[in-house]
């Protein structure tokens, strides 16, 4: 996924760095020093196992060190071939942090029509930018390049299409790699924690600015899924339908489980230096390895089984550690491309944005209780720091195993979930699921179509593409052009 | 799982080593320094977000270093409570490494009879000791210690019970932490590549020793559901009945890409040092990464939406990249309570063999020919280094995308699997899965059944567990006593 987003950035990294696997001996990251100096393998039972895999590592890592040391100040990922707006008034976060002032990088398509009531805003997935469809300021192909133009399923003859980098983001919109401007400073995990419905606010400044009171609709998959879905809550009466694909009206915890996997991955490099790497050597290995495990979330076993098998990459080689089936070369690859191509503290904060998502008009209560407490934050100066709330600490005891509830997993849809999602009652509002996804499970968007259905709303069109359309999993979003791009077309042109 | 495990050796390592959580500001692994002596956070917009999982860590990585400064060589895992059987002949493995002699760690219940015609081999899941059940010897409780016992599923008033630690294992078996006798090092990443096949074969010379010629059953579950089933396949004159419990037949690719993810996690830890540890810090970061990674595929998501749902260790803190949710809590508990408990090495070399598992007939015949030209090893003196086999490679091309096969994934198991299985044509054979398993789907326990009566097997009984029955995913072996229990017991009593 997301090819069009590394094609923009590769040239700022030599490719050197990326597929060479010289051993080094002075790098102290990872054992430099070829065992068999220390062990004398003739002596031994069987050979010494080798580990080209690790040999890369430490030569990217040397390599950008070099490459820091010749060249200076690290890349932005982005190539800048993107509109920007600024807001200078602040924004409060639902958790409590304030930008002063914050960026958003977006592209659009088509033309807004006179009355500005046929734009459509395009939210993204995690790691992707504003770059949705190639633009004649950047002839790269976009990470929808097909579902955007004249007849697609954003049928830019007839709507004007807005896409965003996320707050939070690396492609141009304000995010830890930003400088805070209240001390010149980097944010890096000084960064506020932020959610998806904080994107929607920042889009929602920038709909503002360019004088749109009311979306045509509110689209996106995946993490943009969530966002369409927030977008409609948050600002009904400014937004006309929604699609939601592949998204969730709130995590799950084995969806959290696998995201939370990946940032602990990435905050063990010793690169990652608690989020100040900026200047340095990026923590490349944590975001290959946090790759490969989002990686596997992304497609299907049954896709793997049919496309992979139990293939090698070499079977006249001895087994390895290093990666050695297909499956694991596949997976290796996607780290490699990744790893230089995204802002390793952006994942971390956009990651947990989505963790903490949760449309229930429980979670929706509590957040606006902290908004109004911390409201004050944006006019007054109220100390920022030295706040004990602001630190979590681990809890004194550790995890003990709980009680079970006894509940059943229920086939409906909980009550507070109805309630929290009663605000789109009225909204035409097509959900889009793909049953061999595992990261956001098809029963999530049955139960975003239940719940609205249960609210009030007759206007919901739920499709779920079945393992004999699509073993893609979550992925389908970016390569299904029939089924998803099919389905959400023919809503728009309803 | 393997709670006994955890306690047999818990009294090695310092409760405080585990637990504590004080800020290091003098080691180096990690960021130490405290990010506020930078950066003045009184001038930033927020406070910098603190971790104190990663202080915990660095904690215990000190901790573990004055521990090895003060009190020498590193623990064992096992309590040696045991009893084990060493081999002085060499055994050759099927990927050409040799082990001129071996142990294998092993405990017993009940009584053999005087035919030698009631013993069960029970084999384990990854990273289970042979301490299945308590005895008089460690009276801890073992990892199956209600399904064995006088009327239990393994029924000691009429079985001989018999289970060990595989080869390989660090738990009185050798395995990467064992003294190579070639040069009296410790074998690390100089243990050769091994297979389930492998372990089998050793457990054979074990029974051989015991005079016992023929098993009345093989019985395992997980990895031990594959061993169960080739020491049918490798000894099918030797072993009576056959009972694999959420095993597969062959490794799929979305179980070798999660263990792959683990691997490649635990590799990257500094202190793994390419296998050379032992004397030093062990891995204890990459291990806990790796366990959280790997606790993921134990269970299933309908099982943690119903016992964790979004709920959080502590809903007056705010957000945090830390452990957070309790199904964080939950993963990162299980990762501290692993990662001083098993050896690295062992976790990377049993994982792979369970990743080169497959019974297909093309695989077994390809390692009768390699067994065949590897003959020799086991009486000249054939070099054993700089052979460039023994040295996997990258491609020289990275991974390309593969055209698709088109082939539709079959509802009938490969003639391949079919064939491989045949020698287990006449065996009674129980097989159990669950549906909620993702680690061994529900398909591979269905692949075996449906290859054993394609094969000609009239004597299979194949159980799968619904979600209705065990939400316990892949870990419902260790828990579900009534169910999983329950066939077992009725089988091998028919």
């Amino acid at each position: 996924m997301h090819q069009s987003l590394l094609s923009t950035t590769r040239s700022l990294w030599p490719q050197s760095a990326r597929r060479s696997a010289r051993t080094s001996s002075v790098f102290p990251f990872l054992a430099a020093t070829p065992v068999h100096t220390r062990y004398n393998t003739n002596a031994a039972s069987n050979p010494q196992l080798s580990f080209p895999c690790l040999d890369a590592i430490e030569s990217r890592t040397r390599q950008l060190e070099l490459r820091f040391a010749s060249e200076g100040p690290e890349p932005s990922y982005t190539t800048g071939a993107h509109e920007t707006f600024t807001s200078k008034s602040p924004i409060l976060l639902d958790n409590g942090g304030v930008l002063p002032e914050f960026t958003i990088a977006y592209e659009s398509w088509g033309r807004l029509n006179v009355d500005r009531s046929n734009a459509i805003l395009l939210h993204t997935g995690l790691s992707a930018s504003s770059h949705a469809h190639s633009t004649p300021k950047n002839p790269q192909v976009g990470w929808w390049e097909k579902f955007i133009g004249p007849g697609c399923a954003l049928d830019t003859d007839k709507f004007f299409v807005i896409c965003t980098n996320v707050l939070g983001g690396c492609y141009g919109s304000t995010g830890p790699p930003s400088i805070d401007p209240a001390d010149g400073e980097v944010y890096a995990t000084r960064f506020p924690i932020i959610t998806i419905e904080d994107m929607v606010r920042a889009q929602f400044r920038l709909l503002d600015a360019l004088g749109i009171e009311k979306l045509y609709a509110s689209v996106g998959a995946s993490m943009g899924g969530m966002q369409s879905l927030a977008a409609g809550v948050l600002y009904p009466e400014r937004v006309g339908r929604v699609v939601s694909i592949s998204g969730c009206a709130r995590s799950h915890p084995y969806s959290i489980a696998m995201r939370y996997t990946q940032r602990q991955v990435l905050m063990a490099d010793p690169n990652w230096n608690r989020g100040f790497y900026y200047g340095k050597v990026p923590p490349h290995l944590g975001m290959k390895l946090a790759r490969q495990i989002a990686t596997v979330t992304y497609r299907s076993g049954p896709e793997w089984e049919k496309r992979f098998g139990r293939g090698r990459a070499d079977p006249s080689q001895p087994p390895a550690l290093c990666p050695d089936f297909l499956i694991e070369t596949y997976l290796d690859h996607a780290g490699e491309k990744f790893c230089l191509e995204y802002d390793a503290n952006s994942l971390l904060y956009v990651s947990k944005a989505m963790d903490l998502f949760d449309l229930g008009q429980k979670a929706q209560s509590r957040t606006a209780t902290k908004r109004a407490e911390n409201q004050p934050k944006l006019t007054s100066d109220v100390p920022k720091t030295d706040d004990p709330k602001c630190s979590l600490m681990l809890p004194a005891q550790p995890y003990q195993e709980q009680p079970r509830s006894g509940e059943a997993v229920s086939a409906t849809p909980p009550q507070d979930l109805v309630e929290g999602l009663s605000a789109l009652r009225d909204h035409p509002t097509l959900v889009l699921g793909v049953t061999s996804d595992i990261l956001f499970p098809a029963w999530q968007q049955r139960e975003i179509a239940d719940s609205l259905r249960l609210a009030g709303n007759r206007k919901v069109t739920h499709v779920e593409l079945g393992e004999d359309v699509s073993l893609f999993g979550h992925d389908s979003f970016l390569l299904d052009l029939q089924n998803i791009g099919g389905s959400v077309g023919r809503f728009l042109g309803e």
